[in-house]
């Protein structure tokens, strides 16, 4: 066998063990009746253990070094040389990580997470105080056993969106802000859409059957996926040739099933897009989240959702291709509802509380006053006991909000008490992303929106797959942009987009 | 640690990685799309090949070893000691299997599944030939790897129904042959009771809601388990608290979800009923088969299942009970039927090709003939070449039936293609010890069948818990059948209800 095969062949058995534990989720949260909590639980332990335990074998570093000798004379970029490198720097980043704190930070995970849910429902902030404590203060460990040159931050922004720093999230945020902040305050001031009728009455079943022909005609392809329905609505694969997404059905309000279904097959759309030559190699597999995923990082990941949750799921375009069917699958729900109507009540911008309900406009305020807190916290410039009032200050300064209760408030998401920090940022990224692809595509591609403008959705997955999607983790974030779009991460599109919807919907000419 | 805790969580890893493997196959046969089959079949070989790793590993063998130490001083059939022996049992068992069979066996395995699905469809015994031949060599390499004492399909025996050889089950199906074949030739004389309303129109989602219902109201727990929908049903557990059984929806036949339904619920019943201390143990883990189950045997699995869909499922008061819910289930399709027709319905004997469209008087001539080609096969006393002669002179024998092709005769089992040889008996022993232990049951308990003849199936389950379930795979078959039933396997019982139900249905006095 060639040092190659050996290679692929180890590779793969840690993909198809990290591939387990992704089925054993989605069935955690599909189909599993809720006593199996407990055991199902070590079973998931158990597998990233031994995916742990093959990545870090003496066996495995041995079969890292015979590759890259084998590889010596192809390209740097080559999918065999990426492979090794990646898998080199997983082995290292592991290795930094004592073995003391990788277990203390899995036992906190579940005792912190229990924590937080009774604390979240009885709005009680002191009750969770201790536990994130030690989450802040494990989390910085965390950090310094990573690594870093400036920032504590940096070293867990380099596990979710390798690349970003604390500086140059600071100078995105405050592009954003200054960008978002006229159209809010324009927005506040115009009369509001009515959307009313999204308040109706749906049937669930007409709900899983409409989300379903959505997810399909704009290219989920369900001989390789399905779409279930969950509490929290997510994507995962078990390779390009299965993926599954994920939606939930909320029989008094649509938004959920519609945009979410949207959302969900974009990530679907990306999984199942990756080149069929990645799977079961690194390049389809995270080996530093232990994680099998093809995406390359989870800012691109969050590109192709919001892509077709908003670029397209929100454009005047679809619902006047699409409000018909809409109409037909929920009897007697859109009578007194136009296609406009419906387009300028589902871009409807309404300052709240809660990150995940939030519109366009006000989503990135939630993402980047949650990066503030979290790398303030990770310095120590903000302690845990300060949290609610610096929460509740940025709420009141981003969107002239009063925070009523914690639950409302820094107590609404479920990350921090996961241990997961470093993550938010992807989000707003994600909207970045999706902003500066579509405005190369209408630039240099205008065959594909005026395709859009038809209802044919198949050239606009046909450029992604070419440009994003078939590459899996090969190349950077940045090194797709640059190869795609010309330039690293830019914000000027995803700014001329808001402003542009916020002139159609609300008519405010000096915000276009 | 103590040497004992570090045995437990040893076993505990194994038994998480085989319970992830059942996820993987639960999943693949009801809600995996085709197209994930190729990475699926890997995920669960490189599974399989960790739980091979774990139990073979230097370091188990160690742990044994002081275990056995740390428990020397309790009872020989402690948990304790059973859960080492076993240990100890499987690894000496596969040491014996050389590297090299196991592979060749995992690689026959998907090979000579393909011909037979190919052969079966063209009902082309000849192309099927070579593979089957392959499979004979291998089985009997295997069994002689094994070890045996008499004949070579002991070993295989040895594997799915421990205790019993070529010498017990000749034993066995003389004494069913014999007595079987006085019933068969009685119900041939009299006239057949009337079927077709089982052949109307059934509306699947009809069936599920049904189907649900009944395997509730029989015992099974939906709070730690599932029903779900599949091609060819089966149960599986991923330890006790979370226990999957699956039917299937025939639209225009309703035999298969009503009885296939008890069927799996039994078994369903058995999983769910075993101790929680024995969870994550070997007493909840085959390791001679890599499988994480808590049934003692095949044989004993099949008699839970067996015993809910025959002995509750089948008989007259079930249906004197159970009848008008049906009617009211499916609306307009048994208005000219009362509960008596519909029970002797489905009791109907007619004789015919196919094992698993057979009747309870039936279904044991077509086991017996299987397994009496398998040991012949397996001593060369039988040539592949010889088969469907062999095969279709037995159904001539036994039941007075013309073979029309090999489809329908030596073709229809997907077994002999995954190189499962010695299982068949299992079915008929469960036959068996379902009978001998409803008859110690009605001798000992009266209390029992009177409370199932009120719809009462409570006091039943009970009872299987305390005797049978709770003690997973501490006893052997034979120990629970002993502590239970005061004998073994002891077919007399079995003779007796099938004369019985003989003579109620077809009103034969003579049969009985």
């Amino acid at each position: 066998m060639s040092a190659w095969t050996a290679f692929q062949d180890r590779m793969g058995a840690i993909n198809d063990v990290l591939n387990a534990v992704s089925v054993l989720q989605w069935d955690q949260r599909t189909m599993m009746p809720a006593a199996g909590a407990a055991t199902r639980g070590k079973q998931i332990a158990t597998l990233v253990g031994v995916a742990r335990d093959m990545l870090l074998a003496d066996e495995t570093r041995r079969l890292v070094d015979d590759a890259e000798s084998a590889a010596a004379l192809e390209a740097e970029d080559s999918p065999a040389r990426r492979a090794i490198a990646q898998t080199r720097a997983a082995i290292a980043f592991h290795a930094r990580i004592p073995a003391a704190l990788q277990m203390r930070r899995a036992e906190l995970k579940s005792v912190a997470n229990a924590a937080w849910i009774q604390a979240r429902a009885g709005s009680d902030f002191a009750a969770f105080v201790p536990h994130l404590r030690e989450v802040v203060a494990l989390t910085r460990a965390y950090a310094d056993a990573i690594g870093y040159e400036h920032h504590p931050y940096d070293a867990l922004l380099s596990i979710y969106e390798p690349g970003e720093t604390v500086a140059t999230l600071q100078a995105l945020f405050g592009t954003l802000r200054a960008g978002i902040a006229p159209l809010l305050a324009a927005v506040r001031a115009a009369p509001e859409p009515r959307a009313d009728f999204l308040e109706r009455e749906f049937p669930k079943a007409h709900q899983a059957d409409f989300a379903l022909a959505l997810a399909r005609m704009v290219g989920f392809d369900t001989a390789r996926g399905r779409l279930d329905e969950t509490v929290h609505p997510f994507e995962v694969s078990f390779t390009r040739e299965d993926v599954r997404i994920t939606t939930r059905y909320n029989p008094d309000f649509l938004n959920a099933s519609l945009f979410g279904t949207l959302h969900e097959a974009g990530h679907g759309i990306y999984e199942q897009g990756v080149d069929p030559a990645h799977t079961r190699t690194p390049l389809a597999t995270d080996l530093v989240g232990y994680y099998a995923v093809g995406g390359t990082s989870f800012g691109m990941h969050e590109s192709q959702s919001r892509l077709y949750e908003n670029h397209l799921g929100r454009s005047s375009a679809f619902w006047r291709l699409n409000f018909e069917a809409l109409r037909a699958a929920f009897p007697g729900r859109f009578d007194d509802v136009d296609a406009g109507s419906f387009y300028r009540a589902v871009n409807r911008v309404r300052p709240g509380f809660i990150r995940i309900e939030a519109d366009e406009l006000t989503y990135d305020m939630h993402i980047m006053l949650r990066v503030d807190i979290e790398s303030a916290l990770l310095d120590g410039s903000l302690d845990v006991a300060g949290l609610p009032d610096a929460w509740n200050a940025a709420i009141r300064r981003d969107l002239g909000l009063e925070v009523p209760d914690d639950r409302r408030g820094v107590l609404q998401d479920v990350h921090w008490s996961n241990c997961m920090v470093g993550s938010f940022c992807t989000y707003t990224i994600g909207n970045v992303i999706a902003a500066q692809l579509m405005d190369t595509i209408r630039r240099t591609r205008p065959e594909i929106p005026a395709a859009l403008d038809t209802g044919d959705y198949a050239p606009l997955k046909s450029y992604l797959n070419a440009a994003i999607h078939r590459h899996g983790r090969r190349f950077t974030r940045d090194e797709l942009l640059v190869r795609t779009t010309g330039r690293r991460l830019d914000p000027a599109p995803y700014l001329a987009y808001l402003r542009a919807k916020v002139a159609d919907v609300y008519g405010v000419a000096g915000a276009a």
